[in-house]
């Protein structure tokens, strides 16, 4: 493995992802190409499928083609997949790419782990193999919303269904500190989802959460409603999984459900069917700020470590950007910095 | 107080609603119009201002002035607004027009009342004069969501934020009841709002309540997630009223957000503006789906009596829509159908 010493190290899963392992391959060789020398990834996986693919897009006109000191391979035989059960997968394949990737950043040999593979699978490894952050109850992750002006992260997306006060009070803490790392923010807006702005609406858990993260400190501005997370106006959105996952695919939804709309009204007339495929064309302009691959992974918060986790359907883009955001996590001293905020958040 | 023996008798809130008492003259005349001689309304609010709000429609071109036999007032002189504390108000002002609509229902005078009042004041006045049907514990109201197809019934849609499993499955049984009757379905297919398919999915809550709802013997597909909600493969969604009111208020902002992201593309160059202006037209259209007073109303479930609760916005067709819904839960003996599925659901 060669690397020199003033390199960020980060281990990459080839395997991650539907269009893996060439969309991982072609990311990195982005990514190497555009950041110079400051990265060295290591790619993860299968040897003879990783070298197959980097000689075929070595092959494609206009290959970024990587000198061969920016990157290694680190052979991983076995593959977890997205229909794998994540706990009985870690066990009976031992030598997965994920696992091993994990292991390489628990040695010290990379700084970093990027994986658009299984989400559940990833999770349960980091935390297995890197642990939590001490005093971090639960790690989390969050997603990317677009909104009318910058994306404001949700926090927790889907991983904490059944969440406790102190565990929000943690999101609201992590989600900032990495909000602030990545988008240069000295203080983001940190909202928490009820259903009303009064400090007196809520159910049990957020009412408790709401008069922690009161004290703690955080730029909290109170209680937000649902019509908040669109607006602009926050950059972290603090709420418990189950409601995360169900906002989130909800969200996801619309896009599906608007062409659905302007399909019927096409349908309508001559003249609709003509304003019809212009509609087409801006809706697809704006709805690309729906698309997730810009912003490419999000981290899972509260590990010991730097985990950056991606959508099944990652592009090379998505990929590149998954490791850009590792880096910055790396650099910015994201884990350091939710560290020495435990203690202030708590009083 | 004139009527005729074989109608039915529904009491309105005159003063429910920002445009209150014009849009409630308005829907009375338009419903009563429209409804031939099957109708008598009673108009509950302060006796003056609604016989000067019936002259002034009565001069307007077209005015549809109803026939004396099939409306009556009753004076109630005190109003609450939009800025009462529901369990306050009903103590201050014992004669206002929700109190005394809803006691004329108690004391057999009309079968059913409607608002478009403050909703936290007709549910509290609601379940205190009327009383909660034997057996259910909690009354709920619900919200009707567009979708790609029939709009269906999400229920909770802000209510009763911390529920039981119990309280979910009961959700599911009066949503499905109502369903049935408003929309003809002999077998409404429910869902459980949750965060995957899979019955192991799910909160603390959620999952037992699967577990109810599998054997209750309704229609019950399963766990549904955020996305199918506007799927139309539904015709009720089961949720507390947390997840149910940020969900609601969630979907309410999306066409705000679309005009904010269209407005950007129609600013970026002269063609996109003259797009634009297509787009703005189609988007109004699409939108119009969205849009609550078609539906005009929904149901206060669970009380021992009926009560069609509606936008603070309503437009006269809004309120002549609710009474149209107050209509079918007399006329379908909707009370009674819960009162006798109660026992069958907990086997």
């Amino acid at each position: 493995m060669k690397s020199r010493e003033h390199h960020i190290r980060i281990a990459v899963d080839a395997m991650g992802g539907d269009y893996a392992p060439a969309n991982v391959v072609a990311g990195i060789c982005e990514a190497i190409h555009e950041s110079g020398d400051r990265l060295h990834l290591v790619l993860v996986g299968p040897e003879d499928s990783i070298r197959a693919e980097l000689r075929d897009y070595g092959r494609l006109p206009g290959a970024l083609t990587p000198p061969s000191e920016s990157y290694s391979i680190v052979h991983a035989p076995e593959v977890i997949d997205m229909h794998d059960l994540p706990t009985a997968a870690l066990k009976t394949k031992r030598k997965s790419s994920i696992g091993i990737g994990l292991h390489l950043q628990k040695d010290g040999q990379v700084q970093a782990f990027v994986s658009a593979g299984n989400t559940g699978a990833v999770l349960s490894a980091a935390t297995l193999i890197l642990g939590r952050i001490h005093g971090i109850g639960r790690p989390t992750i969050g997603a990317m919303v677009p909104t009318a002006l910058a994306p404001c992260l949700l926090v927790d997306a889907g991983t904490n269904v059944d969440c406790r006060p102190q565990h929000l009070l943690e999101f609201a803490m992590m989600g900032s500190i990495y909000v602030s790392a990545t988008r240069n923010l000295a203080k983001p807006r940190i909202g928490l989802l009820s259903i009303g702005e009064e400090d007196t609406k809520g159910n049990e858990a957020s009412l408790a959460a709401m008069k922690l993260l009161r004290k703690s400190g955080l730029n909290f501005v109170g209680n937000v409603e649902g019509r908040d997370v669109l607006s602009g106006d926050l950059d972290v959105v603090v709420c418990d999984g189950f409601v995360g996952n169900i906002l989130l695919k909800f969200g996801e939804s619309i896009p599906h459900f608007l062409k659905t709309k302007f399909k019927a009204f096409a349908d309508v007339s001559m003249r609709n069917k003509a304003i019809g495929l212009l509609v087409r064309n801006a809706l697809r302009q704006v709805l690309k700020d729906l698309d997730y691959q810009e912003h490419g992974g999000v981290p899972l918060l509260g590990v010991n470590g730097v985990a950056i986790i991606g959508h099944g359907k990652s592009t090379p883009l998505a990929i590149k950007n998954m490791i850009y955001r590792a880096e910055e996590m790396v650099l910015k001293g994201v884990n350091k910095n939710i560290q020495d905020s435990l203690a202030s958040i708590n009083e």
